[in-house]
């Protein structure tokens, strides 16, 4: 079987600590039992290895968010990145596009699309691998999974099951109901109906019959590669797979979950699960209630006399909300950063340490930028601006304009505006940037690849 | 007359912002009427010299605070340092002989002592003069101001006057209670006793006579100069200007005052005087309550919900309590911040940006650096560490090992271990330094003067 994540959202929902580069599913909040820490993506694909349902994991993703997946993932995972967003259903169809014309599995294969970033439990691994058994027995086209409401919520899709006595493994489904009222909720919960948590098993086959009525992958002799069908992206119309493919389908049966089964999406639902109050250099006094601070600068952080409170802080902002009020940030602080001032990228981090403006109207970014050993940073030019680069970690080799010269922690280099350059790692290595120029963006730069002799 | 401000303490109460280099008196958070900020400090002497009582200020305090005190008054003001700090009688015996020795002040002059910082009005600096006319008109060899108490306070000093009809500008001091119980504070305002503001006048010739009881000035023909008087600072008795001047002496009158009078010392009584509630980055939700966000930090912050709360966050730390335990907060924060990570020097000011500790036992420390038009830093070498600088904005001249050279934004110079090196600023002149190194510790420096040739 193929296990594919869907990974979306930017969400300011969590900030200042989410931003555009770096959605809830990327924070490395959550405590493993050994005591480090792992994002909402990486528990979940721990625990579906644990869980012994596959090893095949594709995330269906933004192009922004491919360095981060890479950083946090590495190879275990293989990705699908979107050309622009459009909705679940283009998503999916890219998705098991891939999975037929870039990995060549069979039309038989069984196709498990799920969100990256549920917070859940061994169980849900173990409810996937009943619907996986109930697509190979042939038991309805599409086998989705059902959650055991716990109210009669109006933020969920709802599965309506057929009312005869059936398995108790499995039950087939009558219709779907979107956002009901809480007085429909209230009779769908009469009726046995289930929350739709977005987890979908079919065979490759019947959605890529789907995929061909938008876009014709065999025509005669010819068939479409996957970069051809990606660069046809736009093609697929923008509608959610609920609505594209669940509602249409004849032959739908639901798989009930009742576990642990969250969305740790405002800093209200998330701080309930952190293990610890602080995060961070973080000293909490006597005086605090259901409180927690989550502190990734290096400024040591005091707090007393606060109850209900979550405090964060990042180069990105700080944060100092009750809990309650927390659902509601969203739109208060849309406007508050200019730039993302923490990255992960595919080969390391980068944090800003000053952004600032001076009278005579120049601007100066300073950042510290750590490689992880053996990666490199593209062979790069910039048209508005300088670069001091200052070695304070480990070792590399720098290249300005084709030539190649080992650095080490001690070493400065200038890269004057207009020269080309790179740089990579032989250990773990760490550099102070300081930027100097008009204007200061990342968007002046143009990239080549260099072939490093060793 | 002459004016000595007392400026002493180090504190922590008002943590973050105040550290062992920049006191609470030294923090611009007050308002002017044209909208800018200005310290405590700041506004006694303003107030002062808008009360036309003397342009004559000095400001005795210890060689620590000779820095911010040159950057806040620049030459407004006369300073003496203590070389240790002992106590306010030697404070003010320095303060006195700089007067007497330096200054070539008169016997007959009158001296006004008072603290750097209260958060007062026009009236007390009124009162001030009024003091003043007493000791002219030898009312009593010393005259201190008197507070109107509000309540039986435990935390002040009290005078008593001799209960007899006198004048209404002043009345003759009976004697001195030091921080009684409360009980004892209702039988000192039935008798009509004020608290002790520690403001005091009297004749130079007064005190300088009981400073000669510990160090003779004038012996046979020679006199001390008054650079031998600091040197032997030492010899006063660790003792306050109460216990030996104030109780000791037989003529004492104390003049009252009632307006405001106020010692913004805690984040609950400084929060009370801000105009604004909040300074700097910083954003306030719709739900917030006598709540006060000082920002000093380009990151954002954001709060909402918060009641009774304060935010204070600079290069030091970052605070968040209700203002009720705020009063608490000078124990917990003892250990929080290794160094202070912003200063404000003769020269300008620095703030650290980053300092990090790496896995190969490397530390680096980047820090912003500003300095005045003008200024320059003292001609220097380190024996332990290399310093990169980029600079950012404006120009200057740089010399290492002797070499001037005329460098400006855009450029970069690095400093290897065991070189003599200085800069001076031609305009406001701003750089990033890297220091990479073993230890670094500002105590890593030797210095000596340069010949700028311009």
């Amino acid at each position: 079987m193929q296990l594919v994540l869907l990974s979306g959202g930017s969400g300011k929902r969590l900030w200042p600590l989410s931003n555009n580069a770096r959605s809830k599913q990327f924070l490395p909040l959550l405590e493993k039992e050994d005591g480090t820490m792992e994002s909402m993506v990486q528990r979940v694909v721990r625990q579906a290895t644990e869980a012994n349902l596959t090893n095949n994991i594709t995330l269906a993703t933004n192009a922004s968010q491919l360095d981060i997946i890479t950083n946090q993932l590495g190879n275990k995972v293989s990705v699908v990145t979107e050309p622009e967003r459009r909705d679940t259903f283009p998503a999916i169809a890219l998705a098991a596009s891939y999975l037929k014309l870039a990995k060549g599995c069979a039309n038989d294969e069984v196709v498990v699309i799920m969100p990256c970033d549920p917070y859940t439990e061994f169980g849900y691994f173990k409810t996937i691998a009943k619907m996986v058994e109930c697509v190979n027995a042939n038991v309805a086209d599409l086998v989705l999974m059902g959650i055991q409401p716990t109210y009669p919520s109006e933020k969920y899709g709802y599965v309506v099951p057929e009312q005869e006595k059936s398995s108790t493994e499995y039950k087939k489904v009558a219709r779907f109901t979107e956002k009901p009222s809480v007085d429909v909720a209230k009779q769908l919960l009469a009726q046995s109906a289930y929350w739709n948590g977005g987890v979908f098993a079919f065979r490759l086959g019947y959605m890529m019959q789907i995929v061909e009525k938008y876009m014709p992958i065999s025509n005669g002799d010819k068939t479409l590669s996957f970069d051809e069908v990606r660069n046809r992206y736009s093609e697929f119309p923008k509608i959610s797979f609920d609505y594209e493919v669940a509602e249409k389908s004849k032959s739908v049966a639901v798989v009930p979950f009742s576990g642990q089964w969250k969305d740790l999406g405002t800093w209200n639902t998330l701080t309930d699960e952190l293990k610890q109050h602080t995060i961070g250099n973080a000293v909490m006094g006597a005086h605090c209630e259901n409180t927690h601070v989550i502190n990734e600068l290096q400024n040591p952080i005091f707090v007393d006399g606060l109850k209900d409170v979550v405090v964060a802080a990042c180069p990105d902002g700080i944060l100092v909300c009750t809990k309650q009020h927390s659902e509601e940030i969203k739109k208060a602080v849309e406007n508050l950063t200019p730039r993302p001032m923490y990255e992960e990228r595919r080969w390391g981090t980068y944090r800003v340490l000053d952004d600032s403006y001076y009278a005579d109207g120049r601007h100066s970014l300073t950042k510290s930028i750590t490689l992880k050993q053996g990666k490199n940073i593209s062979y790069q030019i910039h048209h508005h601006r300088s670069e001091t680069w200052t070695f304070v970690e480990g070792e590399g080799i720098f290249v300005l304009d084709g030539q190649e010269q080992r650095v080490k922690a001690g070493d400065t280099v200038v890269i004057p505006v207009e020269h080309w350059h790179a740089i990579k790692a032989i250990t773990e290595l760490t550099f102070i940037e300081v930027q100097s120029g008009n204007p200061l963006i990342e968007e002046d730069i143009e990239r080549t690849e260099w072939k490093w002799s060793e």
